[in-house]
């Protein structure tokens, strides 16, 4: 058995983590962290009958695991990321704190100095679909984003091809559950403002995400800069679906599209394109740890991808294990289907 | 024109009322008063075109109006009330501060002491198909709570014809839309928290407005202690179902139940009380100020009564403007329909 | 008063009609009828306290009233129009078979040849803010559909000014509640498959409002086949928000771009634009008769636009009574503020 | 591994029936059955990778299995388990069609006469923690009805004391998720219908699952003529929620009502009884097959009880895995947590 702690369990993001690693057949619960509930049980938090112990973060026994799971929120996790590796122990960081690699960037988006610039150079993104080989080897996983996951999952396969036109905007329209907003309260997710509306925030190139899903799609030789990004939340608890529309730079026929995307994605275990008439929703992936894609051809130079992933599965906890699979050989989704 | 002021006007029932007095023919807003958003106008804190000024509650000009809401809290309110009183100034008071007649039990349930005993012998309970003649007179009209309102219209006919069984319990099972809780942000009402659940709370005789309604019962005859409440939060954002069970201490046949309510009610303009053999839904009330009833018949000595309101309307703002109508002689329905 | 007849009251957009022109100071409801449900009232089919008595389409008094407002499905509509026409009747058709001025073209898109070829050329498209003038004159006002409503208006003062980029795709990314799928009970619109869910369907140029906006957007000088547009089905009853994409042929700098929009409807008493930094939102629009704009400036080239209206209000029955008041010289607004 | 047929896969208690078998570890599927469906694959149908081909019912190789799931309507159930029943193969059927032992009862509830009274004898009411013993033996199981099992577990720890006020209503007012309903679209279930809404139906004695419930209520000792049942659709896709209120006949303090049910399912695997002062909500159950449940004492004659359970879990497909478990002595939770 591996044994693992996870950090920040009172969160949607650590309760779920927690949720999937409890059913893992190869992994055993040694600690779960919570500030604001040290000595109470998960089961004072969530309505689960599962009374895990929460204690301090500073009580965690690093030197009794083997990995951790970071699930605190950015700047929070830092310190807590240091101090896991200068204990040795393998780490899968969910918060935004080691994705992008330059620290003056970090910097600029999340408004304050990166600690550990040195191990921002041994973290690995972790997309496992773009980057399984460097994921199997690194101490230090830097799951994605939701956002960042979903749409770049929709542009993978024309980056790899090289068949983005580069002087054309990539527009990705995304609509997101609540949960991902976290669960701290907040007017902006009050049952009776989010219920029964809809609302756009942080459109255009100003959500965190932007610079994350840039930096993957320039160093996959694309053009990052041309992004726009528009979030949408959505009164659902889970769930996230991107529209994503892109101009080719070259003619490419609607079969020779959808296989494009079907053939990127056979091989891998939680990515599923759906065939050609069917379209990607919420519904596909919620509650599971798959992305699911759907390809609409309009003419030779524009498509329609709809990308579907549970933001705290795919988009979070699920990843955040199959990344853990993956660096300690086990069964890529073992615990995930 | 009248001339009235809201105090509270940024949580959900001062924003309601504000929002029902802005359509009333006879009405002219003079203030409106926010602690948290003072300086601030209205269309800063909702969705809505009207740039409304907000003042703190000490600028309040009751020197100009002839009449106030108070949408304060409870605690909150009754120095207001106590200001606006010594002003001149007829008060609709929508907290709980002026409801209960004896200061002693205020105490006990509100956990502070009451500030103007003496007011609460001048204050008016303002349920106007029960009271509507000392609602006329009244220049302290205390707006009863929304539970309440549901219950006690579920329970009049039988009260006031003293049919119920004093030895039997009155189960009052209630539903309730989430804009009841008030839009302070908690957990308790945060979208994943609410969204896709159902939870009872403060079931039994544990609840503020059991006072309340125990309080009604016993001026009306009734066995006001032998009241068992349960309230639900619902995922709705409005509306407040009932479903009240009693026991009669005389048979009573199916249809001179029904021909009971229908005719109690008959000459009630915001009172509709369905056909044998439909029920009271949240959706008959919904956005409306009207209170919907249905009696459904088991035997002649049992009877479930749904009771259906708007919470923030008949069961708050919309009563509160239908007891202002009849202080000031205005048609009852005014503003209303 | 006006006298109007109502054909088609059963769904949803006949009854938000009814309710509209029940409040309205000017109107007098000679007559509403429903196939399906002929011989019922209105409160048969809705939990309200209206008993309208519903006459079946055949019996519907034409020589009785002014105006009618056709709510049928396309299709039915037609002979109904014909009918009302030859009877001298002003028609205000809510259907979408007068809206496309091309026959042939209707009958690529509906599937069926169209009936009054004559009568398409007297029909004015009913959006008030483009249209005013021939709207005034018109006795057969082809309403607009919800989705065209949200997105010309977006789009229309670009196109008055010829800004937009007449190569580049205009990308209409447009969420809407379940109203506007109609109320007959379909897989579709249950509750389980809808409720947090999220699903595109009929996306990029295959729905049959993209005919429908290419034709206003040509009209206008605009590059009609230019236009994308993708539906997606949100788990609300009412409301719909349009983010709308579009590059622009010149610069345009940020205050120019607000300002355009700021005065393109400073004098529409139904169209608010939100001011620089504000998103529009559904709940900016919902149960109201109102388009909210919000214009986000992403470089001198690149605009987002979110545009927001209840599908039911002015993107059914709350433009339908605006035109109604245009064509009959009554206040604009009269029943819809 | 054991061989299972499932019969009626298209509705939502078959999927979900088919869902959890399929990660059930002794599990080998055989077939799934669908008329609307056949020569389809579940992937059809729902938004899920699962290419299971659906069979008509005709074509069910009985022959290969070991037992069979029938997931059919009422009525339409009969047919199939006696043909099941003469093949050899045990059943659980969670059908209304094997629940009441009464064959004149069920012909005066369902409104056809009973197919099989012989087998009525045979069948035995598959509530493990009532039933456990005869469970093992049989080979029909009749599944409980979501109310029943929601309302029995509720009731069970008072009738095996006989601690019941047998003069006194039993009032269960019971809340449930639409999925409840049917799969069957119909305007009951619309979206715009159920939102934003909460309607009784059936409520007294009117409901077909009362009968089902006097008849255990009764045979456990009980007064199952004082049942008063009200149910209620709420807008959640999945959840059941049931606030009973009982008299007793005999004082009982607060700490040995809750010792009771604590110690009554102290070794049921899928009942958690919450601790004094929590209350059961919807949540606590959600997307699992327990049953959890909350005594609230508010005299030593009066509790209230919140009992809470998926209705497609424990309250359909979950306890039919359960109870199949014990038919065929595997691990009781095997394939449910």
């Amino acid at each position: 058995m591996i044994k693992v702690g996870v950090f920040g369990a009172s969160g949607y993001t650590g309760f779920e983590t927690l949720a999937v690693l409890r059913k893992h057949p190869a992994v055993e619960i040694v600690f779960a962290t919570s500030e604001s509930a040290a000595g109470q049980k998960l089961s004072d938090l969530y309505p689960v009958a599962w009374d895990l112990p929460l204690t301090p973060l500073s009580e965690a026994p690093l030197a009794n695991v083997d990995a951790v799971f970071c699930c605190l929120p950015h700047g929070a996790s830092m310190p807590t990321v240091i101090a896991a590796r200068q204990a040795g122990v393998r780490v899968i960081d969910l918060s935004a704190d080691f994705r992008l690699t330059n620290a003056a960037l970090y910097q600029k988006w999340y408004g304050l100095p990166h600690e550990a610039p040195a191990l921002l150079a041994e973290a690995v993104y972790g997309l496992p679909e773009i980057n399984r080989v460097r994921i199997r080897e690194t101490n230090l996983l830097a799951n994605p984003g939701c956002y960042p996951t979903s749409v770049l999952l929709a542009l993978y396969p024309l980056l790899k091809t090289e068949l983005l036109d580069a002087s054309a905007p990539i527009i990705a329209d995304s609509k997101s559950g609540v949960s991902g907003a976290g669960r701290k309260p907040t007017l902006k997710v009050h049952f009776v403002e989010v219920n029964e509306n809809l609302s756009p925030y942080n459109i255009g190139q100003s959500h965190r995400h932007v610079p994350e899903m840039a930096q993957t799609i320039a160093n996959l030789g694309g053009p990052g800069d041309k992004l726009i990004f528009s979030p949408h939340l959505v009164p659902v608890s889970r769930g996230m679906l991107s529209t994503v529309y892109v101009s080719l730079a070259d003619d490419l026929p609607a079969a020779a599209a959808q296989s494009l995307y079907a053939e990127t994605y056979a091989a891998e275990p939680l990515v599923w394109v759906l065939p050609a008439g069917q379209l990607a929703t919420m519904a596909h992936t919620q509650r599971t740890h798959l992305a699911v894609l759907s390809v609409t051809w309009l003419h030779p130079r524009q498509l329609i991808i709809c990308s579907s992933i549970d933001n705290l599965g795919k988009g979070a906890a699920g990843q955040a294990v199959q990344n853990f699979n993956i660096m300690f050989d086990l069964e890529e989704t073992s615990g995930l289907i």
